[in-house]
């Protein structure tokens, strides 16, 4: 076989068997097969596009070419929940507890933020002395007697998809649903749950940003799923205005503390509620969507989710005090409230510009190599559909280095959209695909 | 500019800016932008396509990534003939001594060849003592004293083409018409001729084998010549059969002195005077096609073309006593007859297996560092329309190396396809393609 023939199968639109991906994923995670030949089957895939056929089979290849973890050991059906990234949405923190005290056992492998969106790895290390390093023994231990642990991916995951993403990083084949569904499965397929819960978002602050993209990306990675045997369910939820009113790292945990104690954001306890029932669906635990929300409310009003928060954190070397006692986290030095010009409804709040404006204030990382100002970040006073007078708190900016605070404060302010007539909240939920069918509310 | 952007823009099917091209190719070229971006690019390029405004675009980044030659200090309108390359196709050798004996200057870097298809300056070495090595003075002094001189391409022109073309080579990009006329075009104009006559080839033994695609290549190469400002025609020709009998290098070169003594193969002839005709019109020195036949016939007749091929050998340092006396040239050891083993009429001989049993007898080069056995080669007896019977020769091998020698023997015959019905003879010249109308005969 010769990588050269491959790409000319692609470039000529013909349908890879199986030999073939996995003969260029293998030599290319090997270092046999060179970028320049790599990059021109990158074009060639990103403009003919693959089937699902051929993705699956890219995925199992990526999947296949570092370690496939092995979660055996742990009692009961694992279910990994995973967003497709957005703005504000520290959804894990408060959705892997409930689950967790519902008996839904929750090893989850995170990663770190990098650009406008957060990583949940970098929001559980502002609780001071969380460790999220521990070795696989540690890791199933933990979930068996806690039914709850958060670990950082090793670099031995999916090696042929980080090689093959730094590629597409520079040569624009990034935005390709296949490509860009491979991606994401070939690493939650090697983490080892028996079944998968995705949370794509849409919107402006999304990495999809249109609806029919982002349904098109949530079908591609259920059918990825379900083809490798993995009960896989995708929601397309909101990401046109950030999620709940907290972006930055130890505000996010805070907004999520306070979702378990029966106080969070409307839009963030709903999705929450939603996201932990179709979890304890896929885990087995109910039967249907109604059983769901009815627990997982219970867990929320009887503080057993809570709880479980506090027993995780202490687990893994954190101090569970904060749960109570929020003046433990680092605080920043600056905070500043950020007035409205005029007085009006709210059209919209660009996610993207926020998750900048966190990014610019500490919070976030425009390279791999940033350090991360952990107290750094934005709460939002008003959202979409809501009423500010001019003067009136838009919202209040956390920062330690004041060097770029007004480029923030300016980019925050135009990302608000006012105007005279009422405005409808945004919807939250845009449907739901399964193996068998795509649902639009 | 960043590099990312045009990739992008060329694989969202936009059209590229002078501007845009030229940072591609000057940044390529120094190695400013690495191979797996152009790789990237030139898998976008081949499927998006370039319109003959950025093929143009291309053409001249790539012939000013380079030397450019001038020729200014020669007198009178310098023609260039380009052959995209054929089995058998010695044309240049009798062609250029012709249109210089008429006064046009026939100031020519030529290319050695590779795969099935011969060059001119390996034709020319085959001739005792000649060299097709001098330096830019004595090029163009021999050119105003003899009206003729071929030389040697240096390394120095186009360079992003040789880089660029390597790289499609092991990419799958290389049959694109852009690509292909923009990589034939930036050689062409680099080497300084006011007007150039291009013969592409068409058929089994030619780099495009469909009719369609000669076209569109022939086409693509008259615009952009225009386009540069260089008077520029093309005629497509036959290349399904191998030109003339003659395959090899100082068997195509006997060949050459033949026609020009009036004993030529009848297809050779005719498309030695049609090229002819047309280097005298692009040269001005006649007015019309017919003025030029005459004046080319004329010419043999009275060799003064002849003449000015010794005149042209003895001045490059070659024994010019070659053309009256053919046993000065190198002889294989082996010349063995192959004789057919069926009777009835020759429907087709496929050229491009020819050139490939040349080349396994030594004639050709499969990779660049081949050396050469300048007297192998191949002499047809019979051409497609003639009729053979079972036992008569249809060709002669001529060979030195005898490893080969029964691969070679199967393939030649093989590549004859022999009928019962009548056939006829192949079509030499399927059209023109001048700045204004393509025209098919």
């Amino acid at each position: 076989m010769r990588v050269y023939d491959i790409i000319r199968k692609k470039r000529d639109n013909k349908e890879l068997s199986k030999e073939e991906i996995d003969f260029f994923i293998d030599g290319y995670s090997k270092g046999n097969i060179p970028d320049y030949q790599a990059s021109a089957f990158l074009m060639a895939v990103f403009l003919n596009k693959m089937n699902i056929k051929e993705t699956t089979y890219l995925t199992n290849a990526m999947m296949n070419s570092g370690e496939v973890i092995d979660l055996s050991k742990i009692d009961g059906i694992k279910v990994d929940k995973h967003s497709t990234g957005g703005v504000g949405d520290k959804t894990t923190i408060a959705l892997a507890p409930i689950v967790a005290s519902l008996g839904v056992p929750v090893a989850k492998m995170s990663g770190r933020g990098l650009g406008h969106t957060g990583g949940t790895l970098d929001k559980l290390e502002s609780i001071p002395g969380f460790n999220i390093e521990m070795d696989s023994k540690k890791f199933i231990d933990s979930v068996n007697e806690y039914k709850i642990a958060v670990c950082g991916q090793t670099g031995e995951i999916a090696l042929a998809d980080k090689k093959l993403y730094a590629l597409r990083d520079v040569t624009a084949t990034v935005e390709d649903i296949s490509l860009i569904s491979s991606s994401i499965m070939c690493k939650k397929l090697a983490s080892g749950a028996n079944s998968i819960l995705l949370d794509v978002k849409t919107g402006d602050g999304a990495f999809m940003k249109t609806l029919d993209d982002s349904f098109s990306l949530a079908k591609s990675m259920v059918d990825i799923g379900n083809n490798m045997g993995r009960e896989t369910i995708a929601l397309v939820t909101d990401m046109s205005e950030p999620l709940g009113y907290s972006v930055g790292n130890s505000l996010e945990v805070i907004e999520a503390i306070e979702t378990l104690k029966g106080n969070g954001p409307k839009d963030f306890t709903y999705l929450c509620e939603i996201l932990a029932s179709y979890m304890l669906i896929l885990a087995k635990v109910v039967d249907d969507f109604d059983e769901g929300i009815k627990n997982v409310r219970e867990v929320i009003n009887n503080k057993s989710a809570l709880n479980k928060l506090k027993e995780f954190i202490k687990n893994q070397g954190g101090d569970e005090r904060v749960v109570d006692d929020y003046s433990l986290f680092d605080k920043a030095s600056n905070i500043v409230e950020i007035k409205s010009v005029k007085s009006g409804y709210i059209k919209s709040i660009k996610a993207e510009d926020i998750g900048i404006c966190a990014m610019i204030l500490g919070a976030g990382r425009e390279k791999k190599e940033d350090n991360l100002d952990l107290s750094a970040g934005i709460v939002l006073n008003k959202k979409v559909g809501d009423y500010v007078l001019e003067g009136e708190t838009l919202g209040t900016m956390h920062f330690n280095k004041t060097e770029k605070f007004e480029i923030a404060r300016d980019k925050f302010i135009n990302s608000y959209e006012i105007v005279d007539e009422k405005v409808n909240q945004n919807k939250l939920i845009y449907g739901i695909v399964t193996k068998d069918e795509i649902k639009k509310y």
